[in-house]
């Protein structure tokens, strides 16, 4: 059995199975109108970080959305430990989500007419950077493709609504750069391709105000500048006040805190991880290492079943 | 074999099967991100509908995808027409759908690294108007949610990214309606889920130049109202204008011509489809019955295997 689960394990409607054996029906709405919200949790050494808060966040994109899965929270927290366990893996990245379901047969195809069901997976740990760009720093630009408003969609309800962001990955591909920062209708930054975008501007470490997801790292960003006496401000940013920064770092759960070292061809800090996105990348990790946050994963739940 | 078929068929990657068994796989792209282009031609009495304009459009929607599937224009004219034959089916909507695919395992999710495919089906036809509508026509609303906008994704390349269009479908159903018309930012309308709007102002059939699918059905009503001598134009119609116009019908592949005959609760030509409207759908079936852009379906190709 656990052979089967080496690339990962899913839980769907009740069943638990290897990842390569989940799939979505052809004709459910998550697929056909991208009609599904979700969370991702990430596991290391062992341990989920701030599992209650992705839990909570997910509870509230499921009420926005009118979805009404069977399972409580409890029963998620249940699942996302034996999906882990099944897997076997001390590090992965581990997603919630919430799929509309297909119209039943001569019923419209009205979203209420659906029944919401759950799939949960776990993977092996995904990172939106890869080492070089730990180490080189991140190489972004600002894509002329606009991020989808929030008076089309939420942004603060997680979804794989990512046609604004894949073409911004292409833009970023066709300049040489890594990843790309969306710009709202008035030009200010919003997020890019699954991470949340900070500067740092005469000290301050500053974040968008609207148009992008509430990340759970961006939350630890916070906590952490307070634990070293960093000043932080949530407000408006413009494409220009970006690119003048002094420091630019993206973050995100599959990842972390990714500091950039260029923008749209501008260099930053002598062309490296700047020291201050340096310095909250190195407590970031050295805090989880000490359990904070952490929700440790029982393995033994599938004791004696591979 | 016919009894699997019975609620439609599929072809993905090579192979065909019956409509239930096609599963998209949880870590394709196409789901995770709505990293999919499709079009959907429909088969009435045998015989597709503008089966060229279908795959044309198709076809330039993968090109601005950058997605390059192994399958030719011809192959897919081959595959509609088996999935069509296989189902048996006289009256079919017929959906080509190309998925980015999943990212190779060791590679990053950027869509570059990626492989797309075909899936298509065949299953029994859908409308978008019931029986009901038809006959009363639709109730409309204009929603708060506002269409995605184009300079976020071009709404030319038919997609599955619909959360603004399963926001307003919500909408509708609190007001009371059936449907909503969907504006873009400047307040001009744009189109609903999964149809084109066009309305009448002064004997004008009038539809919206900007932020909505260049649909097949409205180049048919086009060519409907120059065969009837009914002047047309395309251009940009504010809310207050759809509001006060004097007839409204939406238009789609999935249910041909639609009479609209309230508006935010405003009462248009007596509560019924309108008279040009009602011509409009009357000369679309009636010409479609005389093999207007009719392609027959060859249900000869699976002769012997059911
Ligand atoms: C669009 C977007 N923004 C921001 C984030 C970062 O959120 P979190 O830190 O909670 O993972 C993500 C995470 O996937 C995301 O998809
Ligand atoms: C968003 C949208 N607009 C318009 C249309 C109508 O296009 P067509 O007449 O080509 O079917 C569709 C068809 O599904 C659609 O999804």
């Amino acid at each position: 059995m656990s052979s089967d689960f080496s690339f990962g394990s899913a839980y769907m409607k009740g069943r638990y199975m290897p990842v390569s054996e989940a799939a979505i029906p052809v004709l459910d709405a998550a697929y056909r109108r991208s009609d599904v919200t979700y969370d991702v949790v990430g596991v290391r050494d062992g341990a989920f970080f701030r599992l209650d808060d992705h839990i909570n966040r997910f509870r509230a994109s499921l009420t926005r959305l009118r979805m009404t899965p069977v399972e409580t929270d409890d029963d998620i927290r249940v699942i996302l430990n034996r999906i882990v366990a099944l897997s076997g893996l001390r590090n992965a990245y581990v997603s919630m989500e919430c799929l509309r379901g297909a119209p039943p047969p001569g019923k419209t195809r009205h979203p209420s007419n659906c029944e919401s069901y759950l799939c949960c997976i776990a993977i092996p740990w995904v990172s939106v950077a890869s080492d070089e760009m730990f180490r080189r720093g991140m190489h972004l630009i600002i894509p002329k493709v606009r991020r989808i408003p929030p008076d089309s969609f939420d942004p603060t309800v997680k979804n794989f609504l990512w046609g604004d962001f894949t073409q911004s990955l292409f833009e970023a591909e066709d300049a040489g750069a890594d990843y790309a920062v969306l710009l709202d209708a008035e030009g200010n930054v919003t997020e890019g391709a699954g991470f949340n975008v900070m500067c740092i501007v005469d000290g301050t470490v500053v974040s968008p105000a609207h148009g992008a997801l509430e990340g759970v790292t961006r939350a630890s960003v916070f906590e952490l500048c307070e634990e070293l006496g960093i000043p932080t401000e949530i407000r408006d940013i413009s494409a220009d006040e970006l690119r003048n920064a002094d420091e630019i770092f993206t973050c995100t759960t599959a990842g972390g805190i990714m500091p950039a070292s260029r923008i749209d061809g501008r260099i930053l800090t002598n062309d490296a991880p700047g020291p201050i996105s340096s310095q909250l990348r190195e407590r970031f990790w050295s805090r989880r290492a000490e359990g904070w946050h952490a929700t440790p994963v029982d393995y033994s739940v599938v004791a004696g079943s591979n």
